[in-house]
């Protein structure tokens, strides 16, 4: 490393998961999870110069990867913790897998919500057990409805990406695409938290070293591009982007994982991203988020990190509202 | 059989496939086709009280289970047929699937069009290596531009559906659900010309016997329906339904199956079937045709035939418009 890019040492986090802790994830959460199924495409093949392995997390259980964090984190709680429930802030994917999870597991599950988020969203929770719990859409709202419901319930805190627990069931997709497929060249997957790709890294250090783990990320929400080059989290207000399951910052143990063990992190631009979402759709018969496709936005950007390559790309959810699709609104 | 049901003694066609034929089909055609996944799904189980296997030919070379019967038609020819090439009239997933058969075989294709069919699927034939040959959008221009090009080139014709390299090709779909499934209570796929359906029959015959095998059409192109309960084959001239592979008649050879062995065809409505489609989207997270969501609006309005049951249900294809969703349309 030369010296203009030395960084300070950093400290380690507290509770970062370990590999065994995602064999044990892996046993815990396998009754309540799909063994989703991997795709693959001659026409990205031939396009790409590659051969992709698309992970089909849009297939798993509340339809989203999500579901296998949450359900580790369900079902680590003890008999005690339990019966006082989880919650957690989230209008998207991981609310839903919370719900779904404590449902399975028969417990509360507490999911503050900005009043003025999308119906069907509330519905999905609901229709999975949980309880919605409106806020104001604002920080400082979400944050005191937050902790008075933590007080009153005693539920336990399940952050969407920044837990162990979590990290640890996230990490059970990257390893079952390893039983799968043996040790690719690349895995790449998409950025918001980074959840998905700490859990990624933390399988391959152990099972596939030689594994690159790429993240790709919308050049418009490019905060863990810009953390990865300025060597410490950056995190803004409210980006926009079509991908709207990867505006969330990094928090430090993603940030760990990001830092230490990721090749690089990878820019799509807004009509790349719904380009290669209608692309996978058209190709691929998969419905699938905008988050998804900025993997292959990305790969098609940068063909030559890539070509003769076996990598891995993970599709991280489908739930996308139908009446809404990208192409067809103005 | 009471009198007043009395049919009188049908021929036998000739040329009809037996299971021999699927089983060298299968050998035929398995570099050339994917093994196709089956997906679940809890909440469709919930909703029909029956135990639902989703084959999904959405995933299937060329988008549809037609790569299928084409291969097999194509890997069929001798050397000195294969240099003369194929023919078809079709502008739905035939056309495309024998363009791709032939590509792979690295032979002549020539799919006679009607020069008013959308240009991306004249595109998509092309893109596989085919011809397009246009014609008037009558059948007697179909007929006579096809006659022409046969003349000429001396190509072999591989139907649609009567054809019975293509039914030995199609019942590859069921062999492969028995496979990975065991007998099952039922099977129902989508019928328009009655492919799919014979060869189902085709391969239950041979396999699993005591498997129910049931056709699903639209109300609104409701000919099987008529042949089913008339003992004989009712044709309709343009039958207008969103299902729009499913509009074309029942010829000798498959009309052979579903009077020997089909149990019932049953009917869908416009509406139920696009709110069956829209549903696979939203919860099975796969881009499929309309068509594909008949036999599911079918299910859903009949549960007590299917309640208690392990019933397979055929995803035939995903070659479907996206700029014009049914749900979007006015």
């Amino acid at each position: 490393m030369s010296p203009d890019t030395a960084r300070p040492a950093e400290t380690k986090p507290a509770d970062l998961p370990v590999y065994a802790d995602v064999l044990a994830a892996h046993e815990r959460i396998r009754p309540h999870i799909h063994r989703t199924p991997i795709l693959t495409s001659e026409t990205f093949d031939r396009m790409t110069g590659a051969q992709l392995f698309f992970k089909c997390e849009n297939f798993q259980k509340a339809g989203a990867f999500k579901a296998r964090g949450a359900s580790n984190a369900v079902f680590s709680l003890t008999d005690e913790q339990a019966a006082r429930g989880v919650a957690t802030h989230s209008s998207g994917n991981h609310g839903l897998s919370l719900s779904y999870a404590a449902g399975r597991r028969g417990i509360p599950c507490q999911v503050i919500m900005p009043r003025t988020a999308p119906e069907p969203k509330k519905a999905a929770v609901r229709g999975y057990g949980g309880t919605v719990v409106e806020c104001e859409p604002s920080t400082s709202s979400r944050e005191a409805v937050f902790a008075e419901v933590v007080a009153r319930t005693g539920a336990e805190f399940v952050h969407p990406y920044n837990d162990p627990r979590v990290i640890a069931g996230q990490a059970t997709c990257s390893k079952e695409m390893f039983e799968d497929l043996g040790d690719l060249d690349a895995i790449i997957a998409p950025i918001g938290g980074g959840g998905m790709v700490s859990g990624t890294c933390l399988s391959m250090s152990a099972l596939s070293p030689r594994t690159q783990v790429y993240a790709a990320e919308p050049t418009a929400a490019d905060d863990a591009y810009q953390s990865f080059r300025r060597g410490e989290i950056v995190a803004y207000d409210a980006p926009a982007t079509i991908a709207d399951g990867l505006k969330v910052p990094l928090k430090e143990r993603t940030w760990h994982f990001v830092r230490t063990h990721v090749e690089d992190v990878l820019l799509a631009d807004e009509e790349e991203i719904i380009a290669a979402m209608r692309l996978t759709w058209e190709r691929m018969k998969i419905v699938m988020e905008p988050s998804c496709a900025v993997p292959l936005a990305a790969i098609l950007r940068n063909p030559r990190l890539f070509a003769g390559k076996r990598v891995g790309v993970v599709i991280t959810g489908g739930n996308v509202d139908l009446d809404r699709l990208p192409w067809l609104t103005p």
